[in-house]
């Protein structure tokens, strides 16, 4: 009988496993690293310091070698790799898909590369280097070229003694494709339909031209959204001429959805989304400082701000104690915009038709924002300093502040997609720029204005 | 002949859409809309303003309304239900799937509901409150409870004649399900192998018994977990006596997928995922300023501790110039330690085991970035301000606040999670407090210590 899974698995395995390597007998841990399947692997090795990510490494059945690579990070990826002698490496990828390899092969040495070749036959050999010439992030790279097609001018009868003597079908095949003589996708046959219809029905009787193919050159992230957008299982891939060359099946789009969200996440934090948790420390040190200088490049330049008003804060330091909160706020209030612009253009809901719409919309959510914060911030300080000048000064600039925020959040992610840049990476400096550098000068300039004559 | 996709088709869509709907020629739009899937309309319906929203909702086809009920956030499909009348919106969703009248029948006014349970068969009406009486976000909400089964004890060829004679089977159908007498899950059967073996075969040399039963308690995430590394397309749910109760698709795990992402994007950024980027400027503003009161509150904790440095900033100014560029760097290098952290705790990979060891890792990184940031800070400090002292206190204090920011980045995550809080939601308010007061606090109290002597 099939086993049934109540809890959450994953966790307890893991928690398993890492009590079993904690007590050093390795047979418990083979055992159990041998129940999970590749991509658990792959989640388990990511998961452990590089000690023991060796140690189970070694103890993972060779026949799954190939997968696991292919389902771990490319920093870790590296690190497996560089564990494994060259007659293993070629043993575990030789006989991958053709779309996996295509994935790992950048991260082979180049004398692996050539035994690979060299162990394939020319067929697959020629489909490698055909997916290889495709963009990273197209449809040519996702499809694996493994369809089974057939013909318009022939019956349900037919088709299933062909599949009979066939034998087995590829993995999640839910659909046969009509073609044309010269190869030509037509439309496509659901096995559904192959059983529960007659077997003298004629083929053409039974075709779905509802499914759309995918250019081979469409991007990765528009093949996501159609899949999700239509409930797609499976779609057909065909080149500038129609002819059919593969299929996208929808759990390498899981992956791509998958992978988006962490590089919206991690990217937004200047961090790669393929970086190891336990990278060396010398390798995390230099990534981490690009991002770092860039940042510490901005505080000074907000820094300079403040330092043209030296001579104000020397005659009120109380200044100095509130100008954090006017730019803090600024770049709270700003994040929320920028949060809410970035879900829009990654789902094509902004363009030019309507940020104007957003732009007044967000101005008067700031602008409301501004006045009720600026009220109880006033009332705050009028306790605290007991100046209503100084209470009045920094209502004003938090309000100003707000809509500076507001403003920004709405045109800078914009304005980098426009540029070509990807606005969930890059907006986030830009925006604390804009915030810290306008809630500076408000506050400080009005302060200079009002209070200093 | 099928349609071919070449471009990034939403996109132009969408402008096309919009142009027309801007020249104000409403056949054209309508012929427009109702090309597209219930999902594009909700897509586009989201990034509608009020006004241009009812219009298009107006023009959809009657037909498709409930569906795109289904796929819109929660703020705008009130705002779409507001527009129906109670006979529309009887129509709109007396037909839908059991799971996705499910997921809506919270949003429907009592009258709707009570005319939508009357119109339903004894049957439908039990299914439906079978599935409402499971956690929303569990696998009992996400099944639909049309499954074909079969029994071990027959052969392909009467299995076959039973499906001609069903006729069509639920969408996705890739596996039929073997069952006991009592109902129980046993295992399943490829819709492929009934087509690819003879039509003698015995049932029971078919079953696969290798895909796991999910019990019906088990969380959405899990599910989703499990899909994605196992590259299912469909998995049965079974109630605790491993009775099949429905089967879960990939295509509702894709839209959980894309749910926990915008969940942790615009979670982090104290935003609900359901939030419309049109919702009224009340209404937002509202609930933003719960957020960004928070953040006030964070903010004078901050100021307070600057504040106990009033006497130490009134001797030397430079102090207020610099500060915010102490504070700053820990906030940014916190973040990336951050991201990280809230990565491996979703996917798993984090644990008691493993903390110390992530712990030490990112304490020796931010100390490396610390000497070389404060190196370079230190030169420009002392071009700037001639003053090697407060050069060495700056350096000093920068390193000291990158080693409390990464402390905090890795324990403030992982101690949320522990307590049973969401770790993506809440951890940056946190950790903005912890590096705003430590980098405050140690500058400005070295400066103290060190120049004011």
């Amino acid at each position: 009988m099939a086993e049934t899974i109540r809890h959450d698995k994953t966790a307890r395995q893991l928690r398993l496993l890492s009590d079993a390597l904690d007590s050093g007998r390795l047979g418990p841990v083979k055992r159990l690293v041998n129940t999970l399947s590749p991509a658990e692997i792959g989640n388990l090795l990511e998961s452990l310091p590089p000690g023991k990510r060796s140690v189970v490494w070694g103890l993972v059945d060779p026949e799954d070698d190939g997968e696991v690579l292919v389902h771990v990070g490319e920093d870790v990826r590296e690190s497996l790799i560089a564990d494994m002698d060259p007659d293993e490496l070629v043993a575990a990828v030789e006989d991958l898909d053709i779309d996996d390899l295509a994935d790992l092969v950048e991260d082979l040495p180049d004398t692996v590369i050539d035994e690979v070749l060299k162990s394939m036959d020319r067929e697959n050999r020629e489909r490698l280097e055909q997916v290889l010439s495709y963009d990273e992030d197209s449809a040519g790279r996702l499809m694996n070229p493994d369809v089974v097609t057939v013909r318009t001018d022939t019956t349900v009868d037919v088709v299933l003694r062909y599949l009979r003597l066939r034998g087995e079908l590829p993995e999640h095949t839910d659909h046969l494709y009509v073609i044309s003589r010269r190869h030509q996708y037509l439309g496509r046959i659901a096995l559904q339909s192959l059983l529960t219809r007659d077997a003298s029905t004629p083929i053409n009787q039974l075709i779905d031209d509802e499914q759309p193919a995918i250019g081979v050159d469409v991007s990765a992230d528009e093949v996501a959204r159609m899949f999700s957008d239509h409930d797609w299982i499976s779609a057909p891939v065909v080149d500038d001429n129609n002819v059919l060359l593969g299929r996208i099946t929808i759990d390498d789009v899981v992956d791509i959805i998958r992978y988006q969200a962490e590089h919206q996440a991690l990217g937004a934090a200047g961090l790669d989304e393929e970086e190891d948790m336990f990278s060396p420390v010398l390798r995390a040190t230099r990534r981490r400082l690009i991002w770092l200088s860039i940042n510490l490049g901005t505080a000074f330049l907000a820094a300079s701000v403040v330092d043209q008003f030296a001579a104000t804060i020397d005659q009120l330091v109380a200044l100095a104690v509130l100008m954090p909160i006017v730019a803090g706020m600024g770049g709270n209030a700003g994040t929320q915009v920028l949060a809410l612009m970035v879900r829009g253009l990654a789902l094509g809901q902004v363009s030019a038709s309507n940020v104007r719409t957003l732009l007044w919309k967000e101005a008067r959510v700031a602008l409301l924002n501004g006045l009720a914060l600026g009220l109880v911030l006033a009332l705050i300080v009028l306790v605290w300093f007991r100046s209503p000048g100084l209470s009045l000064v920094i209502a004003a600039a938090l309000t100003l502040n707000l809509v500076s925020a507001a403003t920004a959040g709405v045109l800078v992610p914009i304005t980098l997609k426009r540029l070509g840049f990807d606005p969930a990476l890059a907006s986030s400096i830009f925006l604390t720029t804009v915030t810290d550098v306008m809630g500076f000068f408000t506050f400080l300039g009005l302060a200079t204005l009002v209070l200093l004559r």
